[in-house]
């Protein structure tokens, strides 16, 4: 692992997982994802993840016009490097997943590495009411659902928008397998060292909540990247915070946001974005941690630049 | 883990995923695999697992009355415990995969405990002539494939086969997200302990062929489950026999067969089934390991009986 | 592991292995212990962990006559459980290191749980000007040094003060190793769980501060000890605060002090072991833990009680 | 860790551990250390690792004199590569230690790398009658015994046989702490890559008899050293067979004879050290791979070659 100096704070922020109905502090419109990035940059993130929602109802949208109404804003009001999902949810098309990365061109995207049960259907059941007649069963459908990130798909990815416009990954990897599939590509060449590995632990479908698991992926990248790649890591619902934590005393990066959990405490929602990156912040910095600026990520991860992003 | 005072050895006969081509020694034929089958038992094979392939061309098929023609014989000729696949190959829809294990009502089937990338696509380019026209666009077509093992899907099956009728299940186990997802149904109360847990190391879109990770799915398992599960693995490939050496000396218990490799030694194909049989009992009772008989297996895994079965 | 709902934090006072010179803060006459004692309680520390000094040139000392000037008074001022090392120093006999804890017969004492080198010569390079000359030479000789807790001695103390007055052993395992002695006395019906594992990280001689470790250690601890153990840990040094945040986060409890650390943060001293104590449980608090009061403490641990100590 | 393309089988033939009463194989009189060193060498061991006993009483022996009986013979007769103990047995003081080393300046000598307890009193309860009166009270004094190996002594050795006589070493790691030590002295640069890292398993007083803890040891060495190590491991007594199995699996190396184990299965004692060599040698060709003759193992080792030892 090349350790990390500064913390990288990745925050994403809002996501297709979460329903407008969990959390009245979910940014949906343009306008409210422009503000809460604004906001999470200034409290120290120095990547903003990004997803686009149906202004109206809430839905995710794969939509370009729509990531093009708070693109230009966000690099307007702040200098946090942008990354742009491209996993999409259940329903998007292939090419609707890249449609608003190949619009925008950024500097980051996410990358899922491999293809997976996605199970958040046991969030059917928490809420009497919802807002939006599609919330429910978009939840449900995830139990039939098989989230599809096959090997050709990712290779489309890494030529469309890595090889093609020198854009970089956000690797997802959601198990030891997805560590696999990353070696795949490097060993065909396809993808280039400094690797930002972001293991994700929690989803039902995906490797559990146990701290131990980031110690396992850890020993895993290890021997398959050596030091070329930086960790980062993000636990979902509850042990969201001592799974940044973990990766961050490990020498690694951190990743936080309302895309990964609602809250902000015990039965206690999270007001914005920014409150979270703000406590992981806190932890960090009583750790004896510093937090990188969004130029020292770029740096680090040998980014483009802003000024080679189509927005 | 539930520490096997004798080995029991699962032997994987002819599987969906190696070609005709790859091997002449991979039976297709229903008296093929019967012959193998027994001759496997007789090495010293506890449970046979078995797929059914078109007689013709090799493809592998999920037509029940295909097994039919093999099922009753291996039964009549030996004791072994017989083990169906609901696995399947691409192409073959729910219902296929259920057709001939809900017709044989068998001991045990295999139950993939997720969905995920199976990359076989590699093996399209590694020989110049194939015997069928199936095999190379077979082959390929696993790079855009994500085999489909949802939550809807390993539940019906549970529930099917089974509460419906006891029979007992192989949980095959590419990651360790698979064994939380197996946690999954247990926490739910849909699965009865002790269960066979499999971990397939070596595919790739699955966690990959290194030793360390046995010691790793064996740590999480111990977390999951405690004293609840009987321990299996095998490598597929190069490393199949290393696997299965590791996976007995921590207490498990093994599979081979030329489902997972075709080979018996560095460039050399295995005649039989019965060969891999008859190595790995070698080196285990060179370790000072006493192999299980198809009673103790079924006292082991608290199986239904060969009585209880439809054929 | 046992998990604590709530975290037990220790503070190790003292110690016997930094000298006066390193921090003016180290308290070292008994009114001193004293103060810092029950400022350590009032900031959280459930169990005060205690070593004596030699009031006039700070060198470590097993004077049970120095132990009664503290105790007792500590004792009075705050209800915190009192744990009396038997560790001792270089030049201690195993009488000299038994004598306080006998004489006091307190709740708990500590049990250095197998031999070992100990090496902080490299501190003798560290300061260029000494307050007392026993220092030098002190943290010199660590390097022909084999800190001797042979399984006699450990079954002596384990005899003397657990079976005959009911103390209770907060076991300290520099190394996996001391797992397998903990079991090696547990077998042998000699110690009753629940038993209290702390796990020391970075000392030269031991095992070294990287967090793995810590996850290996509870896991080995898991294959030992199953449910009958809590898990507690810290680093020596610059490491401190990352073993105890991540044993807090794997549901164990943690240890802090001018024993261990002399510093708050880079470069900066702690002026007082409640500082280390009131660093530690922001970061918990932050984490959504919560800290458990001398009673829990005495629940979870079983412990004899503060009325049947012999001060 | 270096992979090993072919296997060096290190072959410890008497050791200091056991005594005459526990098998009538075990080798005593110089004769019978050289027969059983020949023997051993012809069966596939590379390296012969060996200790003296007295010639009367089997007592372990640091007499130079008794070396020289046995060393010039098996050179003439084989040419594995000498290592010879530097560990001794409780009462040997450190000149005893080095005497025969010095003397016969070999191309390896073993080298523990940390303090311990070495408990082998349980032996003591076993045997009925003995053969000689020295033996059970040997035994049982493990029970008070720290065996010393302090960091003034291990630099002296490495200073007088290293740097002084190009000796290499078997740096005799019982726990993960002595891989921490190993690292201190790379750091401090008195020694040089490759390292040949003898794990050893299962000693009461070292780090325990379970697979995964070679897991855990390969990890942790794997973060210290990189490439520059090469692994070797065993376990004590019944689980003797399955950590040389797993450590050649993992690409490592291996290490057998009657110092080790006095068995060749279960309740049955080895007749020689041939026959363990034998035994690993039939697993590891069984799994595919090689025996490195002694050349190539001083080619991997960089050893100074046989011709300038001192015998
Ligand atoms: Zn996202
Ligand atoms: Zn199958
Ligand atoms: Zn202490
Ligand atoms: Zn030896």
């Amino acid at each position: 692992m090349r350790k990390s100096d500064k913390v990288i704070i990745t925050c994403a922020i809002t996501g297709s997982l979460h329903t407008p109905t969990m959390s009245p502090y979910l940014p949906i419109t343009p306008q409210e994802i422009i503000d809460q990035s604004v906001e999470a940059a200034a409290a120290g993130a120095a990547i903003l993840h990004l997803h686009a929602r149906d202004p109206i109802d809430g839905r995710p949208s794969p939509d370009p016009d729509l990531f093009m109404q708070f693109l230009p804003q966000i690099k307007q009001r702040c200098d946090a490097v942008i990354n742009i999902t491209t996993g999409g949810a259940p329903g998007f098309s292939e090419d609707d997943r890249l449609a608003a990365p190949l619009r925008a061109l950024p500097e980051m995207t996410s990358l899922n590495m491999g293809s997976m049960n996605f199970g958040v259907f046991g969030l059917a059941d928490k809420y009497p009411e919802w807002k939006h007649p599609w919330e429910k069963p978009f939840l449900e459908a995830s139990k039939r659902f098989a989230a599809n990130h096959n090997f050709a798909l990712i290779e489309r990815i890494i030529r469309e928008l890595g090889e093609g416009h020198g854009t970089k990954f956000e690797y997802e990897c959601y198990d030891l397998s997805h560590l696999y599939n990353v070696a795949h590509f490097a060993e065909r060449g396809l993808i280039k060292p400094p690797f930002l590995i972001q293991g994700i632990f929690g989803v039902l479908g995906g490797i559990g909540p146990d701290l131990e698991n980031l110690t396992a992926m850890k020993q895993t990248a290890d021997r398959l990247f050596g030091n070329d790649y930086y960790l980062s890591a993000f636990g979902i619902g509850r042990m969201q915070m001592r799974f940044l934590t973990l990766s961050a005393m490990l020498g690694g990066n951190v990743r936080v946001g309302l895309e990964d959990s609602l809250m902000i405490g015990r039965g206690q929602l999270a007001k914005s974005n920014a409150e979270q990156v703000a406590k992981i912040r806190t932890i960090l910095t009583e750790l004896g941690m510093e937090i990188a600026t969004p130029d020292e990520a770029r740096a680090m991860l040998a980014l483009k630049g802003p000024d080679r992003v189509a927005f």
